[in-house]
């Protein structure tokens, strides 16, 4: 039997609009040879010397200006290509080269035409891409067919260029007698957009916006920008905008509690927060729910809005990458409301599902806050609160950020900054202070007490670092290993996941001269941050002891209540 | 005008035993191609089509068993070679690829023929070796010839393959009219030898080493050994044996001062202790001095012995490469007396010219460092003397490791520990708790403050170290940069190099429960090394505090008073 991913790649890159493909005839690439062979959209050449092969695809490419797929079998007969895709690279022609590749793991073991294909031509191509082996499970054909779509994509983006597509294929190659092959109808297609509206594919944006009734906007990591905060209050009657805290959006209108009630969310409930459309803006969402919840309740368009082509399919519903700046963006779609065709009823009523359970999750959460134990989260919620306006604040992974989305009451004129480009423990400290030596603002690290004795080395200079405020939550250890399920209940949880230790903060603050405060419930906690707010002559360190399996209780009982 | 050492590059090949070179035709490569033509001992072979030369290229050094070199022009030339290449690769034939290149600073500005080349092979090559362009210093030919060297070594050593070497060429790239070329009569030739002493270059570097007179035998970085300690004592009436404290070689003839006495040595001394040859064993050599020597007064022949191709040419005199296990070799030497042809009354007389410096040296160190003031260099004397019998020392980079090194007296039985593969100061203190946790033996870790400090998270853990015994010089910065030339006597030397500071190592010790004494006398830290020798209950942590001036003044009469 042939695989059916494999099968369809020929349509994917027909869907895309390549046209021209130059075969050099092999075995390992047979599954490739029949699906372009037989696919009515696709012109083959078939050219036995891979090295002619690739100058007869660059002409084409050169003389198109599209991009043309070579396609190879395995072994050496990639390293022919070289030269034309050397040529290709320095001369900015799209060239899509695909290797049929053995299995990885028959890599260097002396199996015939095997060498290390991936990254061979790596000087010359825009990107490698290391496609997966014959793919069944469904996030492989996901991987598979999003591979396809994104280094097609990237052969004509921004400079045009060669991208290399290793594909490695198991046996059987070749379909068996009685397999009926068919092009499946439901393919995924990534389409790449550049836009400032005024062109066809333009509109051709804006008429599916215009049409689409459920709509969510979400933003993910994102810098202070007025004017996204003022596009998003336009469009709040027109979409659900939905922020994470590292978003820095203030639009009143946004939904911001979603981390806590798409938690096991229902089948009745999900479905009336379903979207027919998502536009997703900014980086990294720190929300697991929200992805979860979109995996599954699954929008027919998702659109990503970037400056550079970014084409992460975080919810792996992604349907277009749009190349441009979202303001303009978000303003030209609010400008065309002439042209709107959508049900303003069920847009109003699908904005209001959405801000019910918002509102009412909001109220469970600050009531039940106020009255649970001492705990790492009511602590945290404390002192969240008390940061004044006109902060910046650093949030530490691993806790802290995740305790700062579920609340996200944060004060005005206030920038919000986590290192989630990586979502590493290991530069907290540094990027506060980074961050404290080149502001006068009173900056505020809200850290776990692993990143903060990481990190401490960061203080180990003589740089003024006044205006810095950290505040410790020290469990001691990884308390997030307590929280999250997986580990909480193995055997191994205390010694290999938590880390448990019983260090405390005070010797660094000591050492380097922080005014420092050690608490153990609410009534020090109040006094210590007034000591911290109080000014900007001398850093300051709060540190908040709390208790692991309270801390574990508490972020239960929180759970429960906002259901 | 051509370039001599470029010209030269067919003359270290022959030398080498390089017979066969396919070159295909280019204008970059010309400096190439006439230096082979113009080389009775080089059958040519003019290839057009790069892509069939290197399968020719192949099909010789198959037949033969001998490295073939491969020449080509610039761009993507080189390219073509890949097949060919990637075949030898996994077959296991030498392959010299020499790629002619544009010089590195026109890479990728869109001059002609221009390509990353520099690493476009190097999934299937033994190494990419970077030539200079058309070198004119004398270290720059230093790197051409001796890479040269390196590459067609390195391609029959071990498993046999291909190497890619990258030549960069400026113009002219020919000859001018009236330029009479010949080749370099004195070429730097590294012979690489694989022995067991049984075969005939085994009698060529036997008979060598019995015509040498005045024989010298340098220890690098080495694990404790007592078979290397045994046969270097019976080589000690035929060679002088010079040692650096990491190279744990106990014998106690062996020269140990040489840092300190080599140290701007005057030119008659300096004759009368050159050596006829060299024998190297072990990794990095601390000594400056031992390096700056050997430079200057460069012996005939220099031999590196390792159990694997080793071709670091730290003095800029290796002669051969020897694949051999150190002490076998060495043994080989010494069972073979009765061939000696060399001048017994030269040897010794050289012996004792040696010795003669080593004994005063040592004397007016241990004399002058029991008067001198209190400084870290006094401290560090005192620290060292005191470790017992049957410890391991963990020495720091930068200072502890060279203050070591300069006096040299440890105890039997005990092994000497530095990181001296890079030379860093970020992981001393997790390399000695590594030691720590697999070891009962008393562990000393000597270190400087900026060290200490860097890498006190290696403590952040509740692994037992009890047998961990630290002794942390604090001269509150990093006080290296005012004992070496250079920096001491730059307006940035506070700031930008010493990093001063006034952290102390107590905050620390107190947060790990780690037994503290700080010390700022010579009584204070007699009291404080007997309680850090005292049992092996708990890590203990000893803080000398010195002055940085007060160092640099004892530094100074140190070197003085050993001249």
């Amino acid at each position: 039997m042939m695989n059916q991913t494999v099968f369809d790649t020929s349509e994917v890159l027909v869907r895309k609009g390549i046209k021209h493909v130059v075969l050099s005839p092999g075995s390992r690439n047979a599954p490739l040879t029949i699906s372009f062979a037989r696919n009515p959209g696709i012109k083959t050449y078939n050219v036995v010397d891979e090295r002619s092969a690739g100058f007869i695809a660059l002409g084409i490419a050169q003389n198109l200006k599209e991009p043309v797929v070579l396609c190879c079998t395995s072994g050496t007969s990639l390293l022919n290509y070289a030269p034309a895709v050397a040529e290709a690279f320095y001369q900015e022609i799209p060239l899509i080269v695909m290797s049929a590749d053995r299995p990885p793991e028959w890599i260097g073991q002396r199996d015939g035409q095997t060498i290390d294909q991936s990254g061979a031509l790596s000087n010359f191509v825009k990107a490698t891409v290391q496609l997966p082996s014959s793919p069944l499970h469904p996030d492989e054909q996901w991987e598979y067919i999003r591979k396809l779509n994104d280094g097609v994509n990237l052969s004509v983006s921004g400079k045009s260029g060669p991208v290399h597509m290793n594909i490695p294929f198991k046996e059987p190659f070749y379909p068996s007698a009685d397999q009926e092959l068919k092009f499946s109808e439901n393919i995924k297609i990534i389409k790449p957009y550049r836009t400032p509206f005024d062109s066809s594919t333009d509109n051709e944006l804006l008429s599916k916006w215009h049409l689409a009734d459920r709509r969510l906007i979400i933003v993910g990591q994102n810098e202070r920008n007025e004017a996204l905060d003022n596009v998003l209050e336009k469009l709040s009657n027109k979409a659900v905008v939905v922020v994470d805290v590292i978003s820095n959006v203030s639009t009143t209108d946004a939904v911001r509690h979603h981390d806590l009630f798409l938690a096991g969310i229902e089948q009745k409930l999900g479905e009336s927060l379903k979207p027919d459309m998502v536009i997703t803006i900014g980086k990294s969402v720190i929300s697991k729910n929200l992805k979860l919840f979109l995996r599954k309740y699954q929008p027919e368009m998702q659109w990503h809005v970037s400056a550079h082509l970014d084409q992460a399919d975080t919810f792996q519903t992604l349907t277009a990458a749009i190349e441009s700046n979202p303001v303009s963006f978000l303003e030209a779609l609010d400008d065309q409301s002439e042209k709107e065709q959508f049900n303003h009823q069920i847009t109003s009523n699908y904005i209001q599902n959405w801000q019910i359970e918002d509102a009412r999750t909001k109220r469970k959460l600050l009531k039940t806050l106020a009255i649970l134990d001492w705990s790492e989260f009511t602590a945290f919620n404390f002192v969240l609160n008390q940061i004044p306006e006109g902060s910046d604040i650093h949030l530490a992974n691993s806790m802290p950020v995740r305790f700062a989305n579920f609340i996200q009451q944060i004060k005005p004129n206030c920038e919000v900054f986590c290192n989630r480009g990586t979502s590493g423990i290991d530069g907290t400290n540094g990027t506060a202070v980074g961050h404290v030596l080149s502001t006068d603002r009173p900056t505020y690290l809200l850290t776990g007490d692993l990143s903060f004795f990481y990190d401490r080395n960061a203080f180990f200079h003589s740089y003024p670092i006044d205006n810095l405020k950290i505040v410790v939550f020290n469990n001691f250890g990884g308390g997030i290993f307590r929280l999250i399920n997986g580990p909480a209940n193995l055997p191994e949880l205390e010694q290999h996941f938590e880390t448990r230790h019983q260090h405390t903060a005070k010797y660094t603050a000591l050492e380097y001269g922080f005014d420092y405060h050690g608490v153990k419930d609410m009534k020090a906690l109040d006094k210590a941050m007034a000591a911290l707010n109080k000014d900007l002559k001398s850093p300051k360190l709060v540190e908040v002891f709390t208790d692991p399996a309270t801390n574990s209780d508490v972020f239960k009982a929180v759970k429960t209540a906002t259901k």
